[in-house]
């Protein structure tokens, strides 16, 4: 780098910014091309828009990230990372060597899609859509809970705007009147192949934009003092903005500029110098923009006063569901736990916690995607999100759980009304795969408990945890199986029946637990004794609980799930004794009961039944393996 | 039953209407009472609209709910089962001992929510939000390739409308000029824990569905008159209408009217009755309305003309992905197979197809639960589709792909960009949960093939399965692994390497076999003699090969997967021998080699090795198990 450091402090003037916009041109292209990858021309269309937010509105203290006064900036369209990243060195907290040799290298922080190891970026993004709902959460907080004059500011695609995800996400912002919620639609009119939907119909976003009680401000994209002035003009709004920015994709560089076949690539060599020629030639220009003022208000203290978790009764009938909103009301004398529901909080009995706590309840309605992203938005302030609808539902959000877990989350979602033991409603409202889904996300925690005592001891802990923690909870009520001293803890099991006698184990969750016990009895009149294992905690598992169970019933296990054959309760398990199997320590010869076949309407036992997964099966099932 | 039956064939005048309204939630009450669950206020609102419909628009033969030019009815608001169940007592397909007596119970087609287990039913719904989207695929067959004019009648609910899902739905239907299509929003206002976000606001409503390209017109859901005006309307319209219903939920009974609290509960035995008296008593009245003329349109014959697969060269290096489009245009000769994409087809290849076959090539833009919906529409009218997309992004679909598999739908899923082999775009591209989330889904097929050639074969395969199926592809260019008269098929696998002295057996599938086959050749090396299979269909799984295998080498096994270690191959091996371990047949020794720590960004070789499932790590993880 031969051009000197030029800095620049404060509010920059529109030369200045002009110079800037420049700038991340020439190092988007730079940055890609020596990357061999990465979306150029998707980050020049953005920059003069990006370099007026940055030079003159955006309130960060670059010194300070953790400044709870920091404005917010989320790349909704992630794969403009290197014009995000390009920002990052204009304000000199990312080197020019750093943005040249790391960006998409690896082992190094400057990822193809932007992730939160980096300290300025909130949230991963990439999959399109998920970034302006993330910020709704992230807003939520600002307006509801911190109560700070924070903005948060959205880049957004126009392709991603085909995600009804960010209708979702416009919907909840202005049912709650966020007008701290900015967003910026770079409209380039071209997508990954073609021309988007809509293309430079600004009329026709602007109208969906109005439509859905957003502020829609349409402005050149191009024209630094338009850009200005629709900034100014959101800043001081009593309703969410969304600045619809008519842009050229590739801007600054004639070869590609609008041009079609030119998404994800980045310039050759030849091409880059070119550009950087007509772009005005490398700059080296260091910007700071405001800062949050001194006297801004900040977030108050957070309070977590001790609190009772309910208690039961051995023996009483109490749904875990029941006891999910019980203890998730207790646990709200902390003030950082936040409860959010997709209107069906008087299934989920989150509406317990919002009697208790209605100040720190979101009603999400029926969005199940916006409702995980809002407790994603949330963690970003250190809140302790729980979101809850029917775990069937939860699948609607699967790509925003798998995001929230690349974006090192911290949030708790409970779904209910698990499995074939629901009943009459039928299969669309019965959760049968949601233990594979939430086993596969990165780092994810996985709870089942059988009772109420176990239920609300788990959502405790899930306050504490960190990552995508679930908790599966069953609509039927079922007899209380452990006192209030009990403790439970990821990566736990318990053993409810044992002896040296066992020949068999019994391994259930949930309902199937109340059946494996009910199997035991009906074995130990027939002179067996059978081990039973509550193996609340999915994932992580109990290897060495079970490793030790098979060691003892000769390798006799029945694992008996309300859930599809695949990858629930019975793949924890045989995962779980991988290591054992693989060192040759244990033997298994496992009898798995689950769901197999599609099951419809019918009263919960029926439903059991029918699946194979009920008391008799599971006699049946030790049987044949002590055969 | 002491009421008479009265017979109205034909177009009803509006006292007859007004008749079967009164019926229809009679009815309803009635069935849901006497099944103990069930939603008759959610029904009671929107009966008015039913009968309108049911009488005198909806061209349907109901004796022949074959026929190809009969209009479609879809309740997206499944919910709503009662009326939808008293619908078909009134046309005489239902009695109404079967109402009484099987609405909701064990092994009745009447279930909870509707399923095709009915013929009359298209699609499942239940997850609310599809109904529509799923309408959008039907409606796309019939403009644009069945070209015969029945229309898709669908019923939503007001609380849905959240749904980002449903706009997905509206976009793509004024994008397409889906004409045929013909939305009713029940606007009740109530959902099922209080008000809707919108309540009544219909001009709010009206804003949003006229926005986003469909014709929104706003009646007195219980104006017998302005609904007949308002369905007449539609039926002659440029673009999809949308028909906003003001109702009130349980309307007819003063005691559940308007009146929160009574979502999803039947009315007690003595509020039963007193409903029947304030709706007049019990009805018998059996109607048909018009049906489809005789002269009108049918769609054309398809045509399956014999076709080339694509072949291959051994050795060469071809990307998977780069195969799925030239095999699905190859089988695009036969007329009735459909591709979609969701804006990446130069990235999965579909755009092959496109380039082929453009009549049957549906771009969906960024929206992959329309993208899914889409597909189930299509196969409702019997066409064969293709979507595709990158396999991390199917995630954002995966509630629409659990109920196309309740809708016992026949789609296919490819998703391209497989776990970390991706290399530098990170982490939010790469599908790593993709196996386990699509091998969870009822009845579902999951291909991984690790070639051109077996990709090609696959395709072909797929086009003829029932249910879910999914193909996995890959981003690099591998290896040829097979000739072109190589078979393969669900189930299957292959052993390519083998012999009597085998002490380990290697398990791959995708990008790791390419590093089992380098790993047995540098075992073979050190005189260790590798068994290698390509687990290329991994559900259902070749458990028979997989036992066999272990029984040859001393149970020793090694899987290497790119994906989570959840729930993916590893767990379908261990699920796949449980017979066998069950009845003691094997006995399972197991590396398993999988993705276990959250990547970034890097070349594929480089991720490969930080994932620990390359080369290097096969051939320690053998060498372990010999040790």
């Amino acid at each position: 780098m031969a051009t000197p450091v030029s800095e620049v402090v404060g509010v920059a003037d529109l030369e200045t910014v002009r110079e800037l916009a420049q700038q991340l041109r020439v190092d988007s292209v730079r940055s890609s091309t020596s990357a061999g990858s990465g979306h150029p021309t998707s980050s020049m269309s953005a920059a003069d828009v990006m370099a007026v937010l940055l030079t003159r509105h955006l309130r960060y203290d670059w010194d300070n990230p953790d400044d709870p006064a920091n404005d917010h900036l989320i790349f909704s369209k992630g794969h403009a990372s290197p014009l995000i990243y390009s920002m990052f060195k204009a304000v000199g907290v990312v080197s020019d060597e750093e943005l040249m040799t790391g960006y998409r290298r690896f082992g190094h922080r400057l990822q193809g899609h932007p992730t939160p190891v980096l300290p300025w970026v909130d949230v991963a993004t990439g999959s399109l859509g998920q970034g302006l709902p993330d910020a709704v959460g992230v807003a939520l907080a600002g307006k509801f809970l911190d109560k700070t004059p924070y903005r948060v500011w959205v880049v957004c695609g126009d392709s991603e705007m085909a995600e009804g995800s960010m209708w979702e996400a416009l919907d909840k912002a202005s049912f709650y009147g966020l007008s701290n919620l900015i967003a910026i639609v770079d409209v380039n009119r071209l997508g990954q192949r073609g021309p988007t939907e809509l293309g430079w119909d600004m009329a026709a976003y602007a109208r969906r934009v109005e439509a859905f009680g957003a502020r829609a401000l349409v402005v050149d994209g191009h024209d630094l003092g338009a850009i200005d002035a629709a900034l100014a003009d959101a800043e001081d709004a009593a309703r969410p903005t969304v600045i619809l920015a008519r842009t050229r994709k590739g801007e600054g560089f004639s070869e590609v500029a609008d041009v079609e076949g030119w998404h994800g690539k980045p310039l050759t060599g030849d091409m880059a110098e070119r550009a950087i020629v007509e772009l005005g030639g490398e700059r080296n220009l260091r910007v700071r923009g405001p800062v949050p003022p001194a006297d801004l208000a900040r977030p108050e203290h957070q309070a977590r006063p001790a609190f009772t978790l309910p208690t039961y009764e051995l023996g009483a009938k109490v749904a875990s569901r029941r006891a999910y909103g019980q203890a998730l009301a207790a646990i709200g004398a902390w003030t950082d736990v936040v409860a959010l529901d997709a209107e069906v909080s008087n299934s989920t009995y989150a509406e317990d916690f919002t009697k208790a706590h209605p100040d720190r309840f979101f009603e999400i309605f029926i969005a199940e995607q916006q409702l995980v992203a809002a407790a994603v938005g949330l963690s970003v302030r250190g809140y302790v999100p729980f979101a809850s609808t029917f775990a069937a539902f939860l699948s609607r959000a699967y790509d925003f759980i798998r995001m929230a877990a690349i974006s090192q989350s911290d949030i708790r979602l409970s779904g209910s009304h698990a499995g074939v033991e629901i009943g009459a409603d039928g299969p669309s409202q019965m959760a049968l795969e949601d233990l594979a889904m939430m086993r596969a996300v990165g780092g994810s925690t996985v709870l089942y408990p059988s009772d109420a005592t176990s239920t609300a001891k788990l959502v405790e802990v899930m306050a504490g945890l960190r990552g995508v923690s679930y908790l599966r909870t069953t609509r039927g009520a079922y007899p209380v199986l452990y006192g209030p001293d009990e403790q439970f803890a990821p990566g736990g099991s318990k053993v409810l029946r044992s002896s040296d006698a066992d020949t068999v184990t019994l391994i259930g969750a949930g309902v199937t637990l109340h059946h494996c016990l009910a199997a035991a009895d009906v074995l130990a009149g027939e002179g067996v004794s059978a081990r039973v294992i509550d193996l609340y905690s999915i994932k992580p598992v109990d290897a060495a609980t079970l490793a030790e169970a098979a060691r003892a019933t000769g390798g006799r296990l029945v694992v008996a799930e309300d859930h599809y054959a695949e990858g629930g309760i019975g793949g924890a398990v045989l995962e779980g004794l991988a290591s054992a199997l693989r060192d040759g320590d244990v033997s298994v010869r496992l009898a798995h009961l689950s769901v197999t076949e599609l099951p419809g309407s019918g009263t919960p036992d029926e439903l059991l039944d029918f699946a194979g997964i009920s008391t008799p099966h599971i006699v049946e099932a030790a049987r044949g393996l002590l055969r």
